[in-house]
């Protein structure tokens, strides 16, 4: 298995990568899964970065970028918004080690990303969005509410009122990747890659922002969620975390 | 795009390889989803191969394989079962034109195989497993019942009870397909590949078995599903379907 490592820095072209993110209330917190995508992906190549933090009502700090989600990735005279569209320009601007593994990989890539953004962003979402909330800025704390009950159609405390179903809701979700994981160590293979991220991405919003356990430790998901902890020195492991 | 045809044939070895297909009351009818993986499989390597028909209960003539599945695939004196595993034997001994563009695309594929196995295939069944009992071979119609109705935990008709709602839960569960084929023609980008395989193997299932129309026309689903079907010179559009 070749994990990329932080001293894999010094081959990469010098570079001046600044990374929106988005931020809790304590500025450590940095617990956006898309966000978190891009951090594995930089770290896949070696990439450092500047890591700014950013809040949901900071519209005007990323209005350069033309819209006003992160990630956002600025790179010298070039700004890429939209996580997808970052390692796909992160891939062609520094393309080893690779995301992807060539065009098929790729491609297929974009459905497990579909997969996590479609399925396990609502499955978590009804375990950790009132942790959220208590997380997050409190200038933030009203456009999240706002936001999110709209596109609920309920409140934040009737969206998260069973989190046990939730649980069981989120873990019945997993089952194509318990499946896979129970024949190779990572989605990618013997080693972790942007489709790997994809997904780990949703484990470290959660991780970062609430107590919650997402997983029992008998799930082969938990133990591929710890190898991806692991990697890269540890730069999961290691994140703030909520208090 | 390209697309491998029929008449790629001349460019690969001399074969004589044989398929075990699960076949309906009338033996042209050839359903089975995991045998419509290899069926695409082998078409997309221009490789023809001798088609046996088989039924659920001739458990006694594959017994040669070691076990009670099909597809089975006989290379000479190679014998593979498990639709995974067989094309993973194609890859190896006819790698070109490629099902999975390298190590990163094949196990990525895997996922999609799983997601494919584990999501579509018990939502599809609630739509046309009582249409399955009605086209498979008198012999068979014991055996079908009842290893179905222990598996689901109820008759054959309380779980097709309501194809309506099944069709429903089958079109938000391809939401994340549906995501992916807004960005790009086929899952594995721009031509089809096995992770496609897998999944239209689903449509193929029901569109030899069953009368019902699975997908509405306006879904981006259904028309890569055109596509698919007019792939390899039409192979899958002209398939026998149950009258």
């Amino acid at each position: 298995m070749t994990i990329a490592r932080t001293d894999d820095i010094a081959a990469q072209p010098a570079t001046t990568l600044k990374l929106y993110e988005l931020a809790g209330a304590d500025e450590a917190v940095r617990f956006s899964p898309h966000c978190w995508k891009i951090r594995m992906a930089l770290a896949h190549k070696g990439l450092g970065a500047e890591r700014v933090a950013w809040r949901f009502t900071e519209k005007d700090v990323i209005a350069f970028s033309g819209q006003g989600l992160v990630p956002v990735l600025v790179d010298g005279e070039a700004v890429v918004s939209d996580s997808w569209r970052i390692a796909e320009y992160l891939e062609e601007r520094f393309p080893h080690p690779s995301l992807f593994g060539g065009d098929t990989g790729r491609a297929v890539a974009r459905f497990v990303n579909s997969w996590a953004d479609g399925t396990l962003v609502p499955a978590i979402a009804k375990v950790i969005t009132l942790d959220i909330h208590g997380g997050i800025a409190a200038k933030d704390r009203d456009y999240f509410r706002l936001s999110r009950e709209k596109r609920f159609g309920m409140s934040l405390e009737a969206f998260t009122a069973d989190i046990a179903a939730a649980l069981r809701g989120l873990r019945q979700a997993l089952g194509p990747l318990r499946f896979t994981l129970r024949q190779q160590p990572f989605i990618c293979g013997a080693a972790p890659a942007y489709a790997d991220y994809c997904v780990f991405g949703m484990m470290m919003w959660a991780r970062c922002i609430s107590p919650v356990e997402l997983l029992d430790p008998d799930d082969p998901v938990f133990s591929w969620r710890d190898r991806l902890l692991q990697a890269h020195g540890g730069l999961a492991r290691d994140a703030p975390r909520v208090k």
